[in-house]
């Protein structure tokens, strides 16, 4: 029985050398590379970067689009380095919208857990609208790269989990890129067809000058 | 001013017939390939295609285990077809246990949307196990491959929403496979040094033969 | 001698079964799937496949833009497919504007062949802008789903050769999305931050309901 | 205990429509596509749609190249289908030699199991050589659509088993590609600096013409 | 001709700044990325770096599993570094067994190359056994991910070169990652339905605690 | 009125820790990984890490082969890193051709945009010539890792932009990888078929020795 014991114990050192790569936790000081930041050292690894707290907290909703983001997405949760996916929280108050946005690098899929959203996304060639009203336990897609948004559909709150397929999906609001930067009016105008006053508007409410 | 109106609709003439691929919703009725199922043809497609209703229903936990995986994979949710993506819903009653398992292709997380949940892994070449109690709006990462539980923590119903980096991220629960089958007890016995007695007897529980 | 010429073409037949799958011009009439279309047999593949003649041609650009593209995407190329590159040529008469929009599939790069460009695209994140005025000879990269624009720079025509990091890289106009379908002014309103006036009024020029 | 029984079929009811993409077998009568063949029904897949046993029976080597290469490729084992792998057989008789080629679409790694092969390859922007004798057990690796060869070392029959990174690596032998076709020999000799009566007596050999 | 002989070499000239990356050998000292280690620099490298000779030593067997693995990843043969590819081979003495483990990263092909081997993988959501008794020469796959083992099929020494699709494959044993760390044996005995007894008697042998 | 503004900042405060990486420029003194070059810091990324002013210069075609290629390859764009794409121009004087090469890493798609070129490519399998000659506008694809040439057409200048579909395609030009490097004539004989006299006339011509 103890030549058992002894020899198995062989067989763990037999195959300790065998070090794979089960997971690559990012080390989000050191530079990014194309596929993801370097991997902390795997001696240094504990259970705690493979959890996440911070989509247990309500985001503030308090702005004027009643509606926050909190993303769990590399540089927040490092664990999801190489993995290909992410995370976020959407918390909308009661009138609350997430305007027209883009995520280049990520398909998205929205799960309600609390109250109703109406969602919509636009195809890109058709410009055609695909609209739904969702409530709780519905889950929605939003493909990659293409156009969206969600609105509070009832006067409570509600909550949605989003999972994206990249674990930096990126985010790009239509309005935020028209208008909170330094982009001059004129060629706004030639390349959104609205008109100056409309764009200067919205700029001085964005923050956008020239 | 109607020439304007009259040419911007020969620009929209222009760039009408690039037709993009957005998504491609999966036809699950024809033969699979290695990026998944052919597309279903974009005039069929209908919002629909992108909206599942199922992971708002509680799975059935009257069985043993005191839990039920209700899945959003691709062959219940097509749209998820080519996506990289995939999701599910985890009920536990009190008691309740996922046993431990793999998902062959893809990399998991999980959302605790109620209660509180034990979940664990263990890495692949120093069988080192990461153990975390997680409670309402945690989120924790399984890595692709991994063997790994989840169990109910507390006395109440947890329920939790994963997400996988696959749309068919596949399911081996190791006893199901070592026990629910026809591998001979004496083949089971020399893969896994259990003793036959052990094997018999749980064979018989899952239904294997042999 | 002899032995010579006879042996080798005995080498040919041994590895003439060898069947490589060097490229797979795309059946554009079955059904797409993830990776791209099917492929015709090769044993039908002629040179004609791989040579497309489109982009020798001047787009129109006798529309309100002065400006035209004339896209080699996969389906008016079918060589390209799953090759994981295409090609596009912007045609820009003096005045001409390609309006902001974004591929949400690919990556591009330009080549300005005649003529002067001034182009710019937005990052997601902060929202700086990369604006650029292009001689001809001059490139220019447009990162994947970025909004980002084209305006023809002096009194002349200008030309620019584009090419894509995907075969289908679609190609999703802003305006279009925004103001050329059946969206509701008053959702299209509330995820813009624009006025229903202005909405209804481009929803006039662009051939938008609602 | 019944319970238990009765119980735990239910939680194999539960998973048993989890039905994950664990393999797919090409049906390699149905139309390729960029991502390989489609999968033959998984019902219909028995364990010898796993095995190969055209490795175990030696090439033919009474050419004059005294070699031969035995492929599993995707065609011979469509198990491999998706997988990112394939093998071959290399049999190098005394003075056996397979003469410079590429894999288009393969890194390769060879295993000699039996003699002694000298074996090299060249850079591709610096045409360094690297050149080695390789003995019983020796592993050398060949990379993606670099020229590269092997030759009998030694007196006696050598045998090599050859791993792919891709199911279809392809096999192109520039000898072959230059003179075993229909391109003119003035081509030919405008794109290899070699002399015409060279090109004319290499296309005798290996059955070009023009 | 001293024309001809000068300007060629000018053609060299101009071609030689296309440094390309035909490889990147691993500087396994630097931290891992998701894609692989840093590449060591090209100057550096030489054919050794290409060259692995481990495999042609037999493991040692005298262990309780009377067989052995001797790995060519990329920690053993840098060379591999990001080239999708890597290798082991497996020595079963007479009773020799693999036990029943998962590679989470990568397929596997397995070629018989002395004695016979009885091999078995079981699918994911059926639980179907594929065995087969493989004689030498005969070639088997293991798709990603899921449980497989090889036994010694006669009473002599049995020897295979295998090969994965990841320089990286992973090797997790289930017996290990179930009973040779701390997992406490309670949380053992939910997620796999052994009793206790046989979880500490299974954890003496294999070193675990709890 | 003033709340709007200040509320919607607070929007702008909620999306802006939402850093996503829309493009990795390559920082080329670092060491490249398998997927490509580290990022150079956003911080320091300007408009003219996105433009490159190399191929607005005509290549010196005053060498043998009257022709010159002109990368723009990470290398000497390194705003191209991980984004899947490159360019290069082509500048063929009367007689100029671009001898026998492959791109082991890329496919490639040529446009000509002056003059007229012959161009072919040579399938690997059945060694079938793929040959056209193009004029002016007319796109060509040459498959990765594929043999294949350009050669001027007409009496006159002739300039191509070509894309290939990764930042480094690679460059493996046939008569330098068997004629301008060290490999022993002997080699090159029994590896090409060609008599010892004729390769050392080309090592010879092309700087090659042994």
């Amino acid at each position: 029985m103890m030549k058992t014991f002894y020899s198995i114990f062989l067989v763990s050192l037999l195959f300790s050398y065998c070090s794979a790569a089960d997971f690559c936790v990012g080390d989000i000081k050191s530079a990014l590379t194309p596929s993801g930041y370097p991997c902390k050292p795997a001696a240094k690894v504990t259970v705690d970067d493979f959890v996440f707290s911070g989509l247990g907290v309500a985001g503030n909703t308090t702005s004027i689009i009643n509606a926050a983001v909190t993303p769990a997405f590399v540089e927040q949760f490092p664990g999801l380095n190489g993995l290909g996916i992410s995370l976020a929280r959407l918390d909308l108050a009661p009138g609350g919208v997430i305007p027209f946005h883009t995520h280049p690098a990520a398909n998205e899929v929205l799960v309600v857990v609390q109250g109703s959203i109406v969602a919509g996304f636009v195809s890109s060639s058709a410009n055609k609208v695909y609209l739904k009203t969702l409530k709780k336990g519905d889950t929605m897609i939003f493909p990659k790269g293409l156009l969206h948004f969600q609105i509070n559909a009832r006067g409570i709150n509600s909550i949605a989990i989003v999972s994206f397929s990249d674990p930096e999906p990126g985010l790009q609001i239509t309005d935020f890129a028209f208008f909170a930067n330094d982009l001059p009016t004129e060629l706004v105008a030639k390349t959104t067809f609205l008109d100056p006053k409309t764009i200067k508007t919205l700029k001085g409410v964005l923050g956008g000058t020239n």
